[in-house]
């Protein structure tokens, strides 16, 4: 990933040469962006609306492996991961910032792909990029992006409104993400064993993507706004369903009942994951990094979702005290747990 | 700085338990501050005012050294950083997300002293702690803080603003953070030769503090208001002062005359540098960190500011061509360069 056709030194452009060169063509899309990078900070103006922040750090060797992460997919995923965030609470991102510490192995050329991947999703979604920071690190790479939003205060959607008897929903498919990194740990572990055998990825792009390149999904809240449903309460599948489930509960002070049936698994992932010797069930409530949006809605707006092919109803909300079940396949009744992979298969 | 009576590690809480024994204590200080940590994002709400963004990262063995920053100092002065850019945008900070990278050697305890200083410095600017991630890394630690301020649109000032004829006023006094380090340095080298001997820090409270506990001038935003003084351009000393003057002096298109005999350095800063053979000048134009604001005012605004001890005039714009310049003592003009330490020594 870092071989380049040239290769130029972070230290010969220096802090302030390499925010140029790396920010240069960076163009406002936002009229709500009144001043971007350039100086003290930014500005924003967004009349009578709210503003929404949320932030995330990337670490190299805990969140990425560059043995098989483009950087410019690295920084494609950067800005994905922040802006779900912002779409689950039902706002539209406008702004982000960027941070980056790196050591000196990184060339100007990798920096710069790193950026083409923000800025590519930074295109995708309509946001400016209006500050950041860049600086040297004695090892690895270290990501921090800050994503600003905006939504009228009665649009948006927290993760504490969920009733009893409010229907849960997702977009999308899950597990893919995690399927797809066990794909790419496997090719990486051959790699290492035998170098000049190339990777067997062919026939699974759609979960290599789902793993390298996830895609916020930007076209929900209009689209709930269209069907004229504003969910009760919202969260994005970072952590894998299971965890997410158990956060709305917890704030919504409500129990749920998820169907093991109804979660929506694309048959690559549920193939890929049998290949593993992986229940594909496991792979979508613990694998995580799916970045699909889940929502619990008001049972009357069911007639205005079910027929969406970007929609799946997966379980309804009930009392505290009745718990957070998974129903599985076979009829039996599990509490649901958010712990991880490996607790999983042990237990 | 590490060792605790007692050493909780950092797994036995996870992630979320972490961010939640870490933010257990806050408690939201601000109107504007819809919602804080708990949510996928934070809701800010200005009302009629603009939105000021600035972040800023810190690396371990970069922009610290834990061999002598304490972690609450460390924490405090992260914020400090931060808060300093909102300032000099003339606006008030009012929310900042926190994110941390830190590697297992870190106690929970050695993060409850970081998270302390980082509330100290929030409850002296009556900033809240809206948002942010706490994630593990290889080694070290890297903190990256975004400040979130807000400012009616007229009173906002930028780099770029500058005119010929205007006056060049610094607030506080300069070359004590840098004095600081290289004292703290000392010690550092000479506990690492002969680790019985104890520090020798006595007497330099002062350039200490300036190093270890900088002091954002929150002060200065209302004093501007209350002398009636809107500064044409202002910026933040973080990389010192020279560099500072050639950021206005580029983005306002105009040139400067600073008078060296004009800046302000505390005798203890004169007193120390001197005693390591430093030039006390050099160490205000190149020594950085001191986090004063530097302004530049109309000459019709100098009766209002000129009895003011928070404030020194200590050159004026003059036109592009004329460049930038240090007037030195002796009557002599030198072109000013935001070069480093190093090469001013060498040069």
């Amino acid at each position: 990933m870092l071989e380049n056709t040239g290769r130029t030194e972070l230290s010969s452009l220096g802090e302030f040469g390499l925010i140029k060169h790396l920010t240069q063509f960076i163009q406002i899309k936002n009229e709500s962006t009144i001043k971007g990078i350039g100086d003290d900070a930014a500005v924003i103006d967004y009349k009578d609306k709210q503003t929404v922040i949320s932030t995330d750090m990337l670490v190299e060797g805990v969140h990425f492996d560059l043995a098989y992460v483009p950087l410019k997919h690295l920084g494609y995923k950067s800005v994905s991961v922040n802006l779900s965030d912002i779409y689950a609470m039902n706002a539209t991102p406008k702004q982000i910032t960027v941070s980056l510490a790196m050591s000196n192995r990184f060339s100007v050329e990798a920096l710069e792909e790193l950026y083409q991947g923000i800025m590519m999703a930074c295109d995708k979604h309509k946001v400016d990029i209006v500050g950041g920071d860049t600086t040297t690190a004695k090892s690895g790479l270290v990501i921090s992006i800050t994503a600003i939003g905006e939504a009228n205060a009665d649009e948006l959607v927290y993760r504490d409104g969920a009733k009893d008897g409010d229907l849960l929903c997702v977009t999308g498919d899950l597990g893919g993400a995690y399927v797809g990194l066990q794909l790419l740990e496997r090719e990486k572990k051959i790699f290492m064993e035998s170098p000049g055998v190339q990777p067997d990825l062919g026939g699974n792009d759609y979960i290599l993507e789902r793993q390298l390149k996830p895609e916020a999904r930007k076209d929900i809240p209009p689209l709930l706004k269209l069907l004229e449903v504003k969910p009760t309460a919202m969260i994005d599948i970072s952590d894998g369903l299971a965890s997410e489930i158990l956060h709305i509960c917890t704030q919504s002070e409500v129990g749920c009942n998820l169907y093991e049936d109804k979660i929506p698994i694309d048959p690559s992932t549920y193939n890929t994951a049998r290949e593993f010797n992986l229940d594909p069930t496991v792979c979508a409530l613990s694998g995580g990094e799916d970045y699909e949006l889940l929502f619990t809605i008001d049972q009357s707006d069911f007639p205005k979702i079910k027929a969406n092919p970007n929609i799946t109803v997966i379980g309804h909300m009930t009392s505290r005290k009745d718990g957070v079940n998974l129903i599985a396949k076979g009829g039996t009744t599990h509490p649901l747990t958010a712990q991880g992979w490996d607790s999983i298969l042990k237990g």
